[in-house]
């Protein structure tokens, strides 16, 4: 069982995703695949377009994030389930694999706890925001997956996730590919995004580390800067409930999932290799 | 076996067709529904926000419809499969339905043939348009419906189709209905959108037909505007097909489905009432 990440930048080549997935749908682990894709660079250019850009807010600890009010939710559904989603199923669907497209809403699949109140930096002050639609997953409903799962169907999934309120919320996409994996008991994370693996240093392409162990990775999570510090992290999560291989690599080239599994991109396991 | 179709008016409430539908839920007929719906006032919001005005052309035969080129459906996905639909499957789910959002491009749900080539008038003079992205749609496949409604979920359906060169395609919702009604054998079309029923009068609503039938409404054909003449015509296709009974009315309403069933707006049957 395999969780596929398709990260949401710009430059991802889903057309070149989906004829390799197409050539492995064959090989062994392949049989069962769960698809887990952003739309950042979507959602941003929407954004921009809408005159509502993408902002985001700073925790009294120092750490950012976006900040999705009511009106970035729209945004979020617009780009999410709306452009990216659509568009991937739609060619995985012309090279022959039988994607379903949903959300963490569908099935009730994310179950998340919205913050409804969170503080945020303005200059030195603390402000108190109520609007925020981000939140928590806090359980995993995996009937409808495995439903689809076990009749061959490959689900294409994207936030939101469902609060027990009813409401749409904004979740980190790591999170929910550990989540995943965990709930549906994956062995193997890989993840396609626009850089060649994981990079020793994050300006110098030609640094990615070809291996890395938990130990290793450990040591890193301090080092790493913002997105990668989450995937980081989220990748010792995911080791440490059950994933035995993570794959880390480019989602721009040609046949990137082949490529990867070859050894070009990071291999990040449990045990010392 | 019902389809339920909501239209995308801007007045309609989901949240209370959500909590009638829970209601009925039990209800001899109600175990299985598929939910289509539209979003065509989100739709032409988000394009104005977007200065990408929702277009229309007029066929040389003188029918108007949307013109869907590439930049519009981009605007078409923003709406149908990532506002409307999340939100309301997100209602659905908070009452206790067991929604999954599809489009017809999840599991090659609706296959259509897009029309490559149309001629629209501009003026006097007939233009050739290649850059449409609308279609015909041309088979069901019921095998991801069929597995759904079988293990108790309710899907919420909403164009585009997918094509045979895997293009996402718009195509018209009153004939997604009927084709998933005939494909799904349903007896039943419940239509909710935003006026009491067939008003005899489009500008009188008190002018509402509470009985009609297959003779009745084939008169109405060519005295039925726009919207409403392809309703009538896909209602007459529909009893054409196997369904029994359809329903129209209001959308706007508290209980609107019960209240409909009631009496309360136009039930149209194949054969004399």
């Amino acid at each position: 069982m395999i969780i596929l990440k398709i990260g949401g930048g710009i430059a991802i080549n889903i057309q070149a995703i989906a004829e390799d997935l197409k050539k492995l749908q064959r090989r062994p682990g392949f049989e069962k695949i769960v698809v887990v894709h952003g739309a950042n660079a979507i959602r941003d250019r929407i954004a921009r377009d809408l005159n509502r850009p993408t902002k985001t807010i700073t925790s009294p600890g120092g750490v950012s994030s976006v900040y999705t009010d009511a009106a970035a939710m729209e945004v979020f559904l617009m780009a999410y389930p709306g452009v990216a989603n659509t568009t991937l199923v739609s060619c995985l669907q012309h090279t022959g694999i039988p994607a379903v497209g949903l959300t963490g809403v569908d099935g009730a699949l994310l179950q998340a706890r919205r913050k409804k109140a969170l503080y945020a930096l303005e200059g030195a002050k603390q402000k108190l925001i109520t609007d925020s639609y981000t939140g928590r997953i806090v359980s995993v409903n995996t009937t409808l997956l495995t439903l689809l799962l076990d009749n061959g169907f490959v689900p294409v999934v994207s936030p939101p996730a469902l609060s027990e309120d009813g409401e749409m919320v904004n979740v980190e996409n790591d999170t929910v590919v550990t989540m995943l994996a965990q709930a549906l008991h994956a062995d193997t994370i890989i993840s396609l995004f626009e850089a060649p693996g994981f990079l020793k240093d994050a300006n110098t392409p030609s640094s990615v580390l070809p291996r890395l162990n938990e130990n290793l990775l450990e040591t890193y999570t301090s080092s790493a800067q913002g997105r990668m510090k989450r995937k980081v992290m989220s990748a010792l999560d995911a080791l440490k409930t059950g994933v035995t291989k993570i794959y880390w690599g480019d989602g721009r080239v040609q046949n990137p999932i082949s490529s990867l599994l070859e050894g070009n991109g990071t291999i990040i396991s449990a045990s010392e290799l």
